[in-house]
């Protein structure tokens, strides 16, 4: 997708500089950076520290970390301990885990002297699957907008939450990737854009993609969702997520959750769009979804702009308070309208999902 | 209540000065600041730009704004279009209506030259009837503490939205003043406090005046209140309201209504505390409660510190954005469990507020 006319993608190899390229998103709507990732640290920083997010972007980093590690140390001690610490390097979303797990499945038994090629190919094919299952996701959900629009034959009002837009993928996104796919069919569309706090992910980097991307939007405190639906404001909401369960329970960014019971009490169907390497097959009980506990910094702080000056670490709250951080909530299965994935759009329940995916 | 060791009031008049004091909230917490308020103007600017806020508070200031008013210009006219302006200075609140009402019925028909004292005189009483009327309040929510206590023999969690503490009112505040009471008398207690965006009163004023009260709390993002109630980690809700309607819908600040939601998903108790100054008796419907609209600005742009200087209107949305600023939701009865007034606690319906208020 395009910032300021130009398309990108938010990873890339770059094979002149033999370094890994990414869109340092902590610098994001302020800045525009293109960073360099050199070594299989990098890699792991810039997800800890959210220079990358969205779970399908830091799956494809991890890839890439993967790849990193392989061009420093071939000694598979190395790869096998980069890998686990990429995988810890977040905890909540499960594209991590599928990814290196994924890596490591292709690159085990591969001749040495080819191990960074297959890998690199690896990530790169990861990279594309994303791209297209996104764009189908796209296609997929474009559907739930037309039927909106062909009722009510008038600009239909999208909220959501966070950023699972193109910058949290490798392109397109996924809850965006309906309203984008409307809006290059002429459909009229308008965007609630939740803050997010306390990162702001919502302000920073969905209105900013929506916006170079010409799309109509208007952000709005994360206490505003209720009272829109309960106006009816809202046409539908749609929403990403960092780890959904077979059973179709919603691990997303906190307050995901309050949005879902809102729309529930207010008739607005709830979407969740992923591709299915956000999905855990595994865990039964969404209790078990590890939730990250960021620093609560993140709370007390914000970065912002003076005039043409930025400014980070600007303190907002009393400097005796403390503050709870937590980055995750789980919605229920039972308060989702539907999930909309590459393969189709299903009930959120071991159902929906075993009929798209055997 | 306390401010570093000292005991304060929100508003006062100084009779040697002949001004209205307030703590200018605006400038907490990072300052403490006192401002008088010279004439009628000024309460009414006070109001507008939430120098003083809290449904109570406004409508104490109101009711100096008479006063001030009467010591610029004896004119009835004059009084008369000062009170129509201030009951415009902002429209949700109903407290604002009912001290202009109670001020006007008091100073018809009275002797000019004894208007004056005749004002301030039922400013003052106001005052002080809001303040008895929180502590009757606090003294009415504390069983409710109580009994949670007694069952779980350990602290109390308890979820605050925005300020509805002493500094809205003029003492005690609503929805704190049963906390107050519980940490009085001994009963450990810990406030969850939403960060309450966009304004942040929940960090900057409720967090604050907890501190300076030495009251454990925690300062959280807006959006996580869901996820600590699906945890267990909240024994109870209270907040508090700027109109409370006859029939038991709750307006308050933008966000109560997605808590109460989250709530009653969680079987988690939702009171709300009000002085009666604060049910509005005429309107039937809560559609028709005029919800404020504030300036964007209050969503895109923060102040803080940084270290020991002070910045105001650091811009944290990207330039391009558009917001809206709603300021208030409405929560409808059925997901309050009881209201908490200076009479008694009852059920959020006409028959439990006619049982207490004939």
């Amino acid at each position: 997708m395009k910032i300021a006319g130009k398309e990108y993608k938010t990873i890339w190899f770059d094979k002149d500089l033999n370094v890994v390229q990414i869109i340092d998103q902590t610098k994001l709507p302020h800045q525009f950076v293109v960073k360099s990732l050199k070594n299989v640290k990098d890699a792991i920083n810039a997800i800890k520290i959210m220079e990358v997010r969205g779970a399908p972007l830091i799956g494809a980093t991890a890839a890439y970390g993967i790849v990193l590690a392989i061009k420093e140390n071939q000694d598979l001690e190395f790869i096998k301990k980069s890998a686990e610490e990429l995988v810890k390097s977040r905890p909540t979303a499960i594209n991590l885990q599928w990814a290196i797990h994924r890596m490591n499945n292709k690159i085990s038994m591969i001749d040495p002297k080819n191990l960074f090629d297959v890998a690199l190919n690896e990530a790169k094919l990861i990279c594309e699957e994303d791209e297209r299952f996104c764009e189908t996701i796209g296609k997929n959900g474009l559907k739930l907008i037309e039927d909106i629009y062909n009722k009510k034959k008038n600009t239909v009002n999208i909220l959501t939450h966070c950023n699972a837009g193109w910058l949290a993928t490798i392109n397109w996104g996924t809850a965006t990737s309906p309203i984008y796919q409307a809006h290059k069919k002429g459909i009229p569309v308008h965007v609630w854009v939740d803050e997010t706090r306390p990162r702001n992910q919502g302000a920073n980097l969905t209105s900013y993609e929506l916006n170079e991307e010409e799309i109509p939007n208007t952000i709005i405190a994360d206490n505003t969702g209720g009272i829109l639906m309960q106006r009816g404001q809202v046409d539908m909401c749609i929403v990403g997520t960092d780890r959904t369960l077979s059973n179709g329970d919603v691990c997303n960014k906190i307050g995901t959750y309050l949005k879902a019971l809102a729309a529930h009490d207010n008739n607005v169907p709830f979407y969740v769009a992923l591709p299915s390497s956000t999905i855990d097959w595994k865990l039964k009980n969404s209790k078990d979804i590890p939730i990250e506990e960021r620093d609560p910094k993140e709370l007390s702080h914000v970065d912002g702009m003076l005039g043409e000056i930025k400014f980070d670490g600007i303190q907002i709250y009393p400097k005796k308070s403390k503050a709870l951080n937590l980055a995750f909530d789980v919605t229920p299965a039972k308060y989702v309208t539907a999930l909309i994935t590459e393969k189709g759009i299903c009930e959120a329940s071991e159902e929906g999902l075993k009929k798209l995916f055997k």
